[in-house]
């Protein structure tokens, strides 16, 4: 089996919104209510950020299960790792993720900017420039034959997509309209030249958009 | 997190039927058409089965990527491993799963009558008597904290829910009725007193049930 590139888990609005245009240090998304976009996810039993049991394990566990299922990489824009821009100010604050960030792999984190890499846990973030090929090149090597996770922000899957790198997405549409924002698309009908799609609604009212290469 | 007990993609008929009532060694379900019990899963780009590359990624495929992740331990009763009843006669014969048996984990096969474990490939066949509570206690301990799964056939499955051992079971109900053979259930509502469910439909055709204990 090839090693695949897959968007999994990734959250948008009804009007495909993933984040806001202005991300800071207090709002990451740059949306006021953007935990509606995946609290879907929170409310499963496998959610990676659990820290209490319970949870649902109905249709949405199976994606929030598959996370880290076969992942041996991920790669993410910067914006997905802190709201600094430019060069880096402050190489003592470590990323949005906290001392056990849930990746568990190596990370590659997309920069114009050189940094050394952090381990925190299991975790270690690597800061790699290059184009997206070259950057997805060292992800596999790294990820010793499993996938590879495109964890975004939608910017950073828009690039991959615009570069056809990617393989599999597992998009879910939350039942909110944000108006404004940086959209994944305007329709998911976008990428049916390329792909197959099944739509599969949940019970908590989000509605999982899957598609394959065609 | 405790070791769950699970039943997955376990199918059964519209009205019920996951085998028929005479199986042998041609015919292991007993039922003429039963592969369209189970088409759907072969039709997946994980099926464990599978030998060529392709096949789908949409719903159908998270059912059957799950299956091996986080089990660590399979119960069947000994319909599934093969159609002797009584005494073994032949233990040249060792099964119906061939040379690498889709499992990879100890197998716990129920049976009155003892016989020598076989290891094929990644999987390990044990002969274990006892009540389905004794024959849990052993797989859980095999199964170095991960889960367990219950793997049928139905007569099995149904001795575990009587004693109320399942955590979850996810039933894989496929477009077509046999009318005669043995039932999982009349109706998957009676399973409503002790699980949530969530119904889904898959653009195969099957529709999924998912339960998971209240």
């Amino acid at each position: 089996m090839s090693q695949l590139l897959r968007v999994m888990n990734f959250n948008v609005s009804q009007d495909g919104v993933a984040a806001g245009e202005h991300q800071s240090l207090e709002n990451p998304f740059g949306l006021d209510g953007a935990e509606r976009l995946f609290s879907w996810a929170g409310a499963t039993a496998s959610w990676p950020m659990r820290t209490e049991p319970g949870g649902s394990r109905g249709l949405d566990d199976y994606f929030t299960r598959d996370y880290s299922h076969g992942i041996g990489a991920e790669i993410m824009g910067r914006n997905k790792f802190g709201p600094q821009r430019g060069p880096w100010q402050d190489h003592d604050w470590q990323g949005w993720w906290g001392d056990e960030p849930p990746f568990r792999t190596p990370v590659f984190v997309m920069t114009h900017h050189e940094r050394p890499s952090i381990t925190l846990s299991d975790t270690t973030f690597h800061f790699v420039g290059g184009d997206p090929l070259a950057v997805l090149e060292r992800a596999r090597e790294a990820a010793r034959g499993m996938d590879v996770r495109l964890g975004g922000g939608v910017t950073t899957v828009r690039e991959f997509l615009d570069a056809d790198l990617v393989d599999t997405l597992h998009v879910a549409v939350a039942p909110v309209e944000f108006g404004t924002g940086l959209r994944l698309w305007d329709s998911s009908d976008e990428l049916l030249d390329r792909f197959h799609r099944e739509v599969v609604p949940s019970a908590s009212g989000v509605v999982h958009h899957l598609f394959w290469r065609r």
